[in-house]
């Protein structure tokens, strides 16, 4: 922690400044520059406390701290990247790991038909939501169990694994039946209770970004489910909101590289959710894996302009294989550039 | 409905635009422009669901909505502005409503000091979290239950009514015993279990905006409530996420009057969260007042330096005494200036 | 200046960061805590070029100044608040002043006819525009010298001051023969070839904060005037662009009782580009005078649907004349809580 | 256009607005639906001037247009994507382009070292900043005039191109004699003074997007250039600037392909003021080969931690060697998801 004092801060009120510090265990360096004294904070304690307890005191200016406040997620905790098994598959790992699938679930024929084309296209992951979490109270709300039953069908027939959101603490145990991944939406990324709960729910977990988390929220998020007891998260980056209206999102690329120098979590760009247009899914998708993106989720319909939700965004079937096909000479280059990750040394990090 | 399809769109793509949103039960009316075809639907059906669809199709170039997309908490549906009364106070009514207490229940002491501070210096209603939503799993989460006990027990000793947050849908019955409004955190605006839950919770509901939650997703959110069976929510401006890091969020005050035109459910401000500096508290307070705000929440605790959360935001008890003090003369005003706020035409909308 | 090292920073780059500081000629303090090395850096030199430098050398993790990067316009350089002298009247002083008229001038009769009207509700400040900053090429542009000459015009018959919009540092010159007070649009608040020339204009400025530039930004744009010679510049909130459009932009109103902690600089308000709605004009203008700011800047035109630009925005005279009445309970109430502006201790600043 | 009216806009409010509209010299098509009036404006004038004028009329809810602003730019008007030939280069034709250099031209021997560095690994222009836009007016300006003779030089021994800030329109002629190619910095792509001088300049213009602007605000920035008489303008994403501050800006990449659908202009990417972070760039840099840029514009020091700014940034030219490198396999694919653009139809717009 480094605390600056006011310009004016008085000699007394630095020395209670001082006293509180050392009230939480730390020791007292205190640096007396031309315009102003700062104070150097050194120790193990609780550093939030004492943080907000220094930051409501008269004279302070500024109370920062230095060290990051997540631990087991980071990479100094892990250097190694943490590499995801289910269904014979492994996120985070040698391969570029594609999730392609509908926005909504929405019967029988449709989940099916897109299962079978996108694992026929090289998908190893179906997504499809059970329960929808949308704007509006008079908008479709996903078929909920029912969903989740046609999601397990289709994995039967397909050998794809499934991953699919959920929405409430109290439904992480009936999603966790039927889903191989647990999927926490970008507006509940800190929905603190439902974090906690995934905590134990014993399958891994993809965190989506929120759409105006910083990424040291996100890793924040990731913490708790891992201090919780799960340490299989999924990091997920599906663009911020911003001014720009252009797009449904702002995709924020560069995160990816940097928080594969923060933190071991493998991580997965959403270019559906990121875009809100068909026509850039492909492009950004390239992007994601020159990058070196761990993954993709892409939103894929066999006739998105009968889907329930997000159609404008949704791939076809036939423009799922096509993009499939233009990854392909982008993935040996991939693998070039991601070998080195396990081994580089942390270099950067956030300020 | 307005479709604008793109400058080289066929006849053909035009034409099954037309028969598709005629599926959705609408009557359609082409408009041909010099550069390109424009079509206007008109009728009753599900806007949503016939939106997605056409932004799906081939040939379109933007589909959106005319008609807002809510309806109960809209002043179309209901005029006049709503008065939610409970122990014997109102808010939205005639009087300016002002809640205030410590971020966080700490303990017996505390919370009695502050709630009889409050109520001496003229707050009618009592904050305090019994349940924290804190970014880190290390910070502090709240005394749960025990917080809830001492709440009531403040309010048995002042009179004040309670007001206190709600996580996670699982637990709105417990918190619905002890407090008078249940608040949603800015976090937990787009919690939708949350939400429904809090439709049948029997209690007036405190809506937080969410930190980077448009004005009309904000009106959705009050609308889920609402069709859910709740139509008593106070709606609350408590700062946007934006790039100025200068306060910790930016207060969006002109929201106040606009939401006044938009919606009748009260509107009051948290000045504490909307700026995280005790200094700027009050002239936002007197700001908010003149602006037409219904009330304030505000940020209080005996000793600032001594609390386990927000104590940089939080006023003295003393510091509060001024601050209402300093109100006084703004009220007169704010009764002249609100008084024709039931009777003004609706003039203006979102766009 | 404080220099945080990286976790695993070695001690031979911790020493390279410390012979790099001393060659700037300040002193050093290394504080070695439990996880990396802190350094303090102590005495007078270039902070931005010791900075960068130190900012790009291996091992660091962030380097961050603690000063303010201004001077001239600091409270710690001058305490008392700058009054800003002309025509008889006086910015930040113990009026509240208010400039009003047409976005752009668009003939005689137009900015007679506003001008006559807005001095008779209260105006003391002419506003219009010349030249006129536009999105498009093939948009009105402003009249130009022709502009200029009419606004000159309205100051003989009313007696009203005029402010005006330069858009160039070759302009100054001319703007200056016919302008009281020089305008700096929010496009151009860091042109900074513009704001050198105005250092040396012998008029007033009227900063106008850019629309995504952090109060921190708008008072070293402020410095640079200042830095070149003019010391009377008023700073003028006139909303930032955040992710909501239900407004044109988000009134960021917070920021002037902010700016009176940091600075001596008067600061007003600009409702109309804040809010970008005529009927949100109101209650934000009271909202204004009511948290602190020496003024406000409105747009006023005789015949708003008529109007060359900003109609809607813009306040009728009738419009004018009325908000200028419900105003004036507000100004007692502004003289109250002024007063002790000039004398109250710096207590606040940007983190 | 379309006209929104209110919902309970009266029949004479309808009759005016279409009235005005007639006035413009379009015709009206009124569209009745259950809730509201919709206006449909079709045929050729005006549109700016009918929309301001429509805005601000009574009983109008919203009046929107369909058609782009802007024109030269767009697809429409050019299918074929433009291609820049200077120096026996192209830039948008058949080869990723790299500009490479310091932030600033500091003496001769850096500006030497670094152009036969980055000309030996592979860059085809210089870039180098002689007038520099810095934040605060204490801070190293650049070396003007004789700057702009430096890069001269360096052109002369090593072939380059060069590339260097105009920050004035009265400094255009000058650094017209020097620099291959003007480049708009972010704080002044509105500084439309500049860009209208920049009009009749005979140079190439390198436009990089404001830290606030749309996509379509760059393009209409572009239109003015273009209108002005000079139909070469480069556009270049740098980022944007938006809540998170882990990275120094947001790199908006999808605005690559969108940008590729909207106008014919070439698109480069500017990693290191879009990340702010030298380890972000090389991953930033295969990224945009990846989704389709005709190139880069990359800050290259000899000895960042010596640099008088960006430093941190900045790559070695070591380091820039290596990026090059690892660039070379991108390339081939580029060539590959590059060679349909000039064909593909205009699929999508900004809606």
């Amino acid at each position: 922690m480094i605390i600056s004092m006011r310009l004016h801060a008085t000699a007394d009120e630095i020395d209670q400044v001082c006293e509180r510090i050392k009230e939480f265990g730390y020791k007292v360096h205190s640096i007396v520059g031309e315009e102003r004294v700062v104070i150097g904070v050194v120790g193990v304690g609780d550093v939030t406390a004492c943080l907000e307890s220094i930051q409501a005191m008269p004279g302070v200016e500024s109370a920062v701290r230095i060290s990051a406040p997540y631990k087991f997620v980071s990479k100094e905790f892990k250097p190694n990247h943490t590499r995801i098994r289910l269904n014979g598959i492994e996120i985070g790992g040698d391969d570029f790991c594609v999730m392609a699938g509908p926005c909504s679930v929405e019967n029988e024929k449709q989940i099916m038909e897109t299962a079978e084309g996108v694992a026929a296209a090289g998908a190893k992951i179906l997504r499809g939501g059970a329960y929808k979490p949308r704007t509006s109270p008079y908008d479709f709300q996903g078929l909920g169990v029912e969903g989740l039953k046609l999601l397990a069908k289709a994995r039967e027939a397909t050998g794809l694994a499934v991953v699919t959101e959920v929405m409430s603490d109290g439904e992480v145990g009936l999603v966790a039946e039927y889903a191989d991944i647990m999927q926490v939406g970008a507006r509940n990324m800190q929905n603190f209770a439902l974090l906690k709960a995934l905590g134990g729910c014993g399958r891994p977990v993809l965190l989506k970004r929120g759409m105006s988390s910083t990424i040291k929220e996100l890793l924040m998020s990731a913490e708790y489910i891992t201090a919780h007891g799960n340490a299989n998260v999924i990091l997920c980056e599906r663009g911020i909101r911003t001014f720009e209206t252009a797009t449904r999102n702002t995709c924020d690329l560069a995160a990816v590289p940097l928080l594969n120098e923060l933190t071991h979590l493998p991580v997965i760009v959403d270019p559906s959710h990121a875009t809100g247009k068909r026509s850039l899914v492909p492009p950004l998708s390239r992007a994601a894996a020159a990058i070196g993106a761990d993954g993709l989720i892409v939103e894929v319909h066999p006739r998105p302009e009968r889907a329930m939700s997000d159609g404008a965004q949704s791939l076809t079937l036939e423009g799922f294989r096509e993009m499939m096909e233009q990854l392909r000479p982008c993935l040996d280059l991939w693998r070039q550039f991601r070998a080195p990750m396990n081994v580089v040394a942390v270099r950067q990090s956030i300020k």
